[in-house]
């Protein structure tokens, strides 16, 4: 329908108060720019802060001789200051890259690599990488590069195993100037030290329906309080366990016939979907943080 | 949050070009409005058309001393010659007035009244009609006029009896300056005749997943082809049965061992929530009819 | 199709092992009974436990004169010795009798009396009592007594006015011969004095997916949390607040536009239904509790 | 748990009358059989039908020597002749052979070798037989031998093509001994000579909720009537188009901004989850007919 050549996405934040909408769709207007999607939130509270995500389409966008973007990007930069708003810009001909981490099982990644294959979801992949050798063959299907980075010694989350095994992740993850991390089942906790470096978004998988059940384990853990019904949650990875902005969830419904197994055999569909549909709408430009929230604008 | 006094609602539809939200917020900004909503949806195809909701504060809004909804209206009808905008303007106010029409059965009629008393639904309530008296009391226990007026004779949809009770219905409908009405299980088909003489939206439940099933007895019909899955439909009432332009709809999972008894014991809970769904969106002037679809701004 | 006044049901629990089911069943061929229902299911693991529900119909079955019951009842005491098994009989003639408890919110008792004026629940309900007068008129809507206990001093879960409002209602409840108590939204803590004296099973709606947010304002802690599906959950009553074992769960999904408001009004409904669901299966006799999991046979 | 070698499953159908389940469960304990899972159903009306289904361990049965399955048939077939019963019984270590169908979409036949070699299907899979080349290195990678059988003239379900290739198909599956046929979005409808010939179960995926929208282009035409779900339908094939016995069905909710693309996307997802389950029940003997109706114990 439009030509994906042609159309940016913005993603606004600033205060509430009058005249925003007619400022920002003003500017777009003067930039010869037709929106084609628009969708706004503005937080409750003594302190109501205004959301906006615009996409929208001009003749010639990525024609570098016009210079269209380098005006559009200088008038917005002047009114981001005018009404006291962050904002980012993107172009849907440039694609995000995206890194995944796995482990040993395998659903979530073959579930992303299909969307991706399929053109459902929109990202570069220019690599995947694994503290095991599992999943080689199927990032060799898709024609990815598989990274198998062992980790030898020390628990989890700790040790100079971990350590070598982040550092070398972070010289790939820089060469490959990659934009965002998805975590697809991946096994290891990833260290403050690690997060602080990379210092872009990290998307994680997590097989409960939190709060319920954060850590190790959660499908036992449900098993065990007779819940009815399970969950899947897609979050941002943040210093604390589990507890980063909730993007996504989905639940299923079990009964008392459902053992343990059988949980996690209903619940890896669940995940690998909760997964797929928080990393395209990141791709898409759809999340913004809020403290501990996120707005997703579907 | 907001005072309900200052609120108002706006519907435009036009052709799709550039500079639309630029008008309409430009609008609204030299009309002192702070825009609280904002949703809008632009059709495919070669003649795209664009939608928008939009609901706006203005201090002093309904003073009538100050003119602000007398200006505020006079732009609009401005602009709308300007650009080819259909617009409708709504202040949160005055209540739309909602008349009922029921039959024998009290599900749907039971839940809008408890969720209209629950203020849930706002709309104005000046009267329940019923060809049949079963559901006077229910009418009485939340202190709303209860129209009895039966049908004598002649088959669903015609003969002599049905006239007269169309004719008493319009005469109440047009007394009490009824918006809309909506059918609660109402199991008679209103003529094109009293379609043309009331002339405004009708909303109506049907006890299946429409296009399935249409007309009389749609459980025992979806019994008989043996689906895993069951549904409601809220839907504006038009000439054809059945097959007005869909508002809302849900669905309840069914299995073998459910006979058409225990199927509308399932129903009736999916049908009185897709209904109460459809009258409430439609009180909040949600809904926005295009051709046989309808876009809804939930 | 079954004429209720011959139907019983029997539920069963026994250490699996063979020949259980040919036991009961030739026990029941016996007794000239005809299996309408049947579900059994194991739990896993070392010590394996057989639980089983069987509806079945016996002519003449609540006749007197017969001695049909006396029979039956007699050889399913014989084979209880035999193989180990607890049981419990109940003859469908013979309605439950359940108490309500609310306090204040009226959503939950709606819908639990007009299912049961549908005929959808089959219980009796000889009392509804509430420590509030707000809920009365809806009681005498529906013709059942409605006994108002205020309390009057000390915080939620002590003081001697919740023991007074106890010790009353206590009286009520053994004059009425109750058999269980559905706390509709009951505002107050049963205190474990209470409990032991009562001694049959409370069915509680809390209104959250728990083991998440138990105890006070649910909704409020889901908001902070940012969780994107919000639920209800109905379980026993046991000593420990929120925590006893689960009958149903049902869930909705909310979205960042959702404040806590919203979400109270979209959680109503769900509250209702869950509630509903597992009173209805209580009084079908479709629930067994094992430890803190429950059997629910649907 | 159990040890596969020793299970057993067990599908009965038999007039309604006393004291089956007690011969079923007798016969079964008479051969040291216990009943590990049991669920059973009667349908209504004036000449009540049993159904049945049990699985059962005995020690010992796949010894040859012992004799054992011999003998639990020769008993089965004199009960049957008994009680008017037909029966089938199936060995788990005895796998069923399936074949599966396609054209060029790839979402259901990923998922069905993904669960197949996830160990969550658990069938054989001799062959993938299309009409195009696009799926054989999809095949490939699950090591799966992929046969290409074009069609080159006539349309959709007639033609000298379509002769040869349903020939050729039958010449393979009578080769490789298959059991039943999937049919993972086969855009070629097979004639009735060839359901004829081939004369056992072949489950088809339809991209609708039947009865909506059977035939071609089921999301085109669910936009044009602007429903609000959307679905997908598992079902056994028969000689009327997308009309055979509903096995599982499934839905999505989708709103007025999704196009038909938007709707394909969206529908490949439940299409592949309703056609994984339709499989897994069918493999585990958890289907059976009845008429136009499937009863199947989950």
């Amino acid at each position: 329908m439009y030509d994906k050549n042609n159309l940016a996405r913005l993603i606004i934040s600033c205060p509430d108060k009058k005249g925003i909408v007619a400022a920002v769709s003003g500017l777009l207007y003067k930039n010869n720019a037709n929106i084609t999607e628009s969708a706004q939130h503005s937080t409750p509270g003594e302190k109501p802060q205004f959301f906006m995500r615009i996409v929208f389409e001009i003749q010639g966008l990525m024609d570098e001789k016009k210079g269209i973007r380098i005006k559009l990007e200088k008038d917005l930069k002047k009114l981001s200051k005018d009404i006291n708003m962050s904002y980012g810009v993107s172009y849907l001909r440039k694609l995000k890259r995206m890194a995944i981490l796995v482990s040993r099982m395998d659903h979530c990644l073959n579930e992303l690599l299909w969307l991706w294959k399929s053109g459902d979801i929109e990202v570069e992949i220019p690599l995947i990488c694994s503290n095991h050798e599992d999943l080689k063959e199927l990032a060799e299907f898709y024609k990815i590069p598989y990274f198998y980075i062992p980790v030898k010694d020390g628990p989890l989350n700790a040790g100079e195993g971990l350590k070598r095994h982040e550092r070398k992740l972070l010289s790939l993850l820089e060469k490959e100037n990659i934009d965002f991390i998805t975590l697809a089942r991946y096994m290891r906790i990833l260290s403050p030290g690690f997060l602080k470096s990379f210092n872009k978004k990290i998307i994680n998988i997590h097989h409960s329906f939190l709060p319920s059940f954060p850590g190790a384990k959660p499908y036992e853990k449900a098993y065990e309080k007779g819940v009815k019904i399970i969950g899947a949650t897609a979050h941002f990875v943040n210093d604390e366990l589990d507890a980063g902005p909730i993007i996504e969830q989905d639940i299923i419904r079990i009964d008392h016939d459902d053992d343990i197994d059988e949980m996690k055999r209903k619940g890896k569909i669940i995940e690998k979907n909760v997964l797929s549909r928080a990393v395209k709408w990141f791709s898409e430009d759809r999340i913004i943080e809020k403290g501990n929230r996120t707005i997703v604008f579907t």
